[in-house]
């Protein structure tokens, strides 16, 4: 081959840029290893007169995405986020007339990654978007292609930057959520809504996708259900220090027969596990599979350069005439799943409970783990200055999700309780 | 598509049973996934008396490995081993008579990559082998697809399950190198020859073979320098735990400019660094790229089911289509590279001298030091119980390692100096 491939580029921010940037730097590189040249004849930006680093001349600057349809383009490259608007119109536009796209928006591939996944089908072009899922690690990659002899049967992973900073900087500094977070607004690290990204949404859209592409499964982001950390304090973070885990902010897709969980929740993590080390910004996702066993893959989960370098290597697979259905299997054969019931889901869990420091109060609260058939791993008690309640740390031994829900919600209504109970899964 | 992909397998041994297990129990799965339906219709085994737990019915059994290259066949899959005889008779003449060949032999690549690739090239026939480094981590793919937009500077890996056992082994069970060794042999864990593990060879296969992907040079077995662990002690690893080290057999491939090194040695790795809590048999491969940054794959090195994960990924790839040069670019545009002198690389080092308990000995030995501009980080002596030398164990700031050896040559001239130093490189 030595045509070249043309580019359009829509969104020049912080992706936009890098991926810029590693297109011009590595373009000799970049063309050796794709077999095919690759330029970008096109950008658009959502503020036109913005001053940017990037010399642009010999790009067709054009005044809005949607016109980058309508281009002659090979491949239309989505980077402005916003899972409707502009970013939508945009992409199925392009697919319409017959364009690859390669996007690293989750939040768009979440919610309607399966109605262009078919326009794209339809109209025998890529949709590629290793970039929307944990920045710069190829994971989409290795759940379609790597690991796709096996049966998957978890992927887990730190998946929002910005949770693992927070929660990696509140144990380091030893300061709360709140004071973190209100460092982290200054030092420019959140979003303009950082809801996003502690909420566990930004979380929950790349589950959603990652459980599509593990399992065959329609992608379903409604189904994901979702804890953030605004609940997680320093004093849970010390008592999981105690016992020998890390708290982190997990991405978990399971599949048991037909039922699918999606959840994004803070777990703890034993310390001598590969995600627990996972610190800062960086993302780590593992996968199980009944051939493989255990892969972890770890890397930065955002930023010009790692995203960058996802969003050119879909772009150099396309060069390369790699052709897949977007979430591996074409989209008539994806299956519905039914969310999966927690009865049927089992793990260990962490219970913190805050009650009155009276005579009884253990038997009490036992006598609600015991109703459910609950075994205690180890519990340990403690006196904290300046605190009047007692505070009771649990373990439990591998027990199912709906009962130990049920010992907790019964706990909270004795009398003996002061503060509701904090209820953390163990990652095994 | 519909047709059907037409296997054979070169090799029923652990490898060519977990293939043959995979592509059976997920046959619907990966017909799905793949696009085509795939079947083994003929099988080679070394001993066709050997009794099998698998079903051969319906599988023509070649008589011999060779006479599979004139069968009915769309992919050979070698998995004999061995870099000449019959593995290399049979896939030269399986490409000369268009088939791909998918092989999971790290000698044969290692030895033969290159001429293998070319006759791959000119019968426009894929030639993969992701089965041959790093069992079921997809890091052959990652390095050709996923991480193919960054220049690459570094790949460092824990390549050999078994040193990494024998290593992890030694401090967990706080035994000797030989005493392990011997252990691992009764529980069947080594090769026939335990030289192609523990002296590094098989880890500098998968080195040469890393190293051509990661930067596009001719692959080059013959220039890896190799240092295996035989001669690493408990005592060592005692020194680099409290200095909050691991020591790790790494295989280290690194391009300065036109120069390559290519490298199996022990070094400490820091404790808190991802490959350090890789324990055990499994592998673990760190990439450095300029735009990505550091990326960690961690997962099982050896074994039926991972290495059959990653050989049926590549027969999955090749039925949906993907083509690419064995070694990411055309083997004409492989560079040779020069191999780099140890004065071009700066790196810390963990030194232990055997010294004479007497006075001045610190002088002598610190003065070789200080010829070599050698800046020391720290110094600890301790009193050995039982032992009448002087221990000391120096780690030194960012140096050449050009400089290091002289230094080291040195000391070990010195009178002082009792038994041979110990040089083990910092992997940071």
């Amino acid at each position: 081959m030595s045509s070249t491939l043309r580019i359009g580029l829509a969104g020049l921010g912080t992706v936009g840029g890098g991926t810029l940037a590693i297109l011009r730097e590595h373009a000799v590189m970049i063309e050796a290893r794709a077999g095919q040249r690759i330029e970008v004849v096109a950008v658009t930006m959502r503020d036109p007169k913005k001053p940017r680093a990037m010399d642009l001349s010999g790009i067709k600057i054009l005044p809005e995405a949607e016109a980058m349809a309508e281009e002659d383009l090979d491949i239309v490259v989505e980077l402005m986020g916003g899972h409707d608007g502009a970013a939508l119109r945009l992409v199925t536009r392009a697919l319409e007339k017959g364009k690859h796209v390669v996007s690293a928006n989750k939040a768009l591939i979440a919610h309607h990654g399966l109605r262009l996944a078919a326009l794209a089908e339809k109209h025998d072009r890529v949709l590629a978007f290793e970039a929307a899922v944990a920045g710069g690690i190829p994971i989409i990659a290795a759940l379609r292609n790597g690991l796709a002899a096996n049966r998957i049967t978890r992927v887990a992973g730190i998946l929002n930057g910005t949770c693992n900073y927070i929660l990696t900087k509140m144990l380091d500094a030893e300061a709360d959520f709140d004071a973190v977070l209100a460092e982290a607004g200054t030092l420019g690290y959140l979003e303009a809504d950082p809801a996003l990204d502690i909420d566990g949404i930004d979380a929950a859209h790349k589950v959603s996708i990652l459980a599509s592409l593990a399992f065959g499964t329609v992608p379903n982001f409604a189904g994901v259900e979702r804890q953030g950390i605004r609940q997680i304090t320093l004093r849970d973070m010390y008592y999981a220090r105690d016992f020998g885990y890390r708290i982190k902010l997990l991405g978990i897709v399971e599949k048991h027969g037909p039922a699918l969980l999606q959840r994004v929740e803070p777990c703890l993590v034993p310390v001598t596990a590969p995600l627990a080390s996972v610190s800062g910004g960086f993302n780590a996702v593992e996968v199980e599979g009944d051939a493989v066993g255990r892969v972890v893959f770890e890397g930065r989960g955002a930023g010009a350069g790692p995203t960058g370098s996802a969003v050119v290597a879909d772009i150099m697979a396309i060069a390369r005439g790699d052709r897949y259905p977007p979430f591996t299997l074409p989209t008539a054969q994806l299956a519905s799943a039914a969310a999966m019931d927690a009865s049927y889901r089992l793990g260990s869990y962490y219970i913190r409970l805050s009650l009155r420091d009276e005579p009884g109060v253990l038997a009490e609260f036992t006598r609600e783990f015991a109703a459910q058939h609950i075994s205690v791993k180890s519990i340990v008690q403690r006196e904290i200055a300046g605190d009047k309640s007692a505070q009771v740390v649990v373990t439990t031994h591998q027990t199912n999700e709906a009962a130990v829900r049920s010992a907790v919600a019964a706990i909270q209504n004795l009398r003996c309780t002061v503060a509701p109970p904090v209820l953390l899964r163990i990652h095994e």
